[in-house]
């Protein structure tokens, strides 16, 4: 039965998140919809980032089992087709071997969190950044991530609700940079607490503002003690941007959260 | 009486366009509404470009004469709590003499035409970029937008209802980028006939797909007829990106459209 890698774009926006809800439509359901409306069959899939409510993706990866023979631009086109009018779109399908697993092959996540500081609200980008009325100072931010890349026990920066069996982590990158009245985080890691970006910008804004300085947000990596950190940012500035797979990386669940 | 520049941002999907008409609701009429809560004056804005229904701005620019004595910071930040929940917001205001006007002081108008060339629908920029299913040689493209650069009757690229008195304008820039599966262009001219962005780019598509040359850019422009020239690209593409005023340019309506 082939195995389909499937990238998929999404705007956060209308769902409870990537995974099931009891309480609302998850961007799984669309898909598995899709699939079923496509060729009939029940199908679970699984990706690699279980982004939160609201949160957006540029390059979520998910993979499926079909039993029905079909070209990868078939597939590709038909969900796409199956999945309108709901604001998800699978950019790229793909044949894998079985061995490939969204979640447990990636050997790496890439998000962007996008800030919009100034006075004005977001009108084109409404619901896609997060909106701070007051400017902030990108490069003290920059300066101060510099204290959370590398191997570290990121409790501090993790949700009550996270799963991972270990709060430690290896952050590969995390940089800040301004375009105009924007400021773009690109944070870089095999792979993420829950609300671990999110929680990092909310403590990198603090400096941004001139509250907290890198030597608090050394401070708050230290204590191991999410209260010692600073809020979590809202999911509309988030975006998974891609996941990435290493050819001859071994299937590893064992090394994954 | 105060004279205020105001620095708009649109989405301009939901209007009929800048200006007033009869069928629905013009950006004019949410500024002019806003204006009238704000300080009950009844006030006709003028604005540098009249977009169309569903093109965005993100720098058009207004004015308006207020009597109400207020700050800069007080009118945009007022102006934006009446305009909402419209998708238009003031980026800026500023205090102007009274010999500006948004439209015939300008000396320079930006546009920008974002294509999506990708077989899957867009998501996050749904209603903000024109979708064509196959791939376009931006390169090609490129080329091609050569011809059109400099002083010309463009004639073959105006529409039928253009008001302007001469079809000869002078096209500073135009040019044409890809990244990743996004094609931008960028025109600037001091003004632009009306529909003229969107028929070059139009033409440009062409060349894009592979069905026209420059040659034939050149022969559509040559035979100064609406017919030689390519469709015009939809309107939700187009952005209205900045106005430019040279300080020392005076007020000259004479030598506008």
């Amino acid at each position: 039965m082939p195995r389909f890698k499937l990238t998929l774009e999404y705007d956060g926006g209308p769902f409870v998140g990537w995974q099931h809800q009891a309480n609302g439509l998850s961007v799984q359901e669309v898909l598995e919809t899709a699939i079923f409306r496509f060729c009939g069959e029940q199908v679970r899939v699984q990706a690699a980032g279980r982004t939160d409510s609201g949160v957006h993706a540029l390059g979520q990866v998910a993979h499926a089992d079909l039993e029905k023979e079909a070209d990868t631009d078939t597939v590709r086109d038909a969900l796409n087709h199956h999945m309108k009018p709901h604001p998800v779109a699978v950019i790229a399908a793909e044949m894998v071997p079985e061995t490939f697993e969204a979640r447990f092959s990636a050997t790496g996540r890439a998000y962007l969190y996008r800030i919009l500081d100034r006075r004005a609200p977001p009108v084109l980008d409404r619901g896609r950044v997060w909106h701070v009325r007051s400017r902030l100072d990108a490069e003290a931010m920059q300066e101060a991530a510099r204290a959370l890349v590398g191997r570290h026990d990121f409790t501090s920066f993790r949700a009550k609700e996270c799963q991972a069996r270990s709060p430690v982590k290896t952050l590969d990158r995390l940089v800040v940079n301004r375009t105009g009245d924007e400021i773009r985080l690109i944070a870089e890691a095999r792979s993420f607490l829950h609300h671990q970006v999110r929680n990092m910008v909310g403590t990198l804004a603090l400096v941004g503002q001139g509250r907290w300085t890198r030597a608090d947000v050394e401070r708050a990596l230290a204590v191991r003690d999410r209260a010692a950190a600073g809020p979590t940012a809202p999911p509309q500035g988030l975006y998974l941007t891609g996941v990435r797979y290493d050819r001859d990386a071994p299937r590893a669940p064992q090394q994954s959260p």
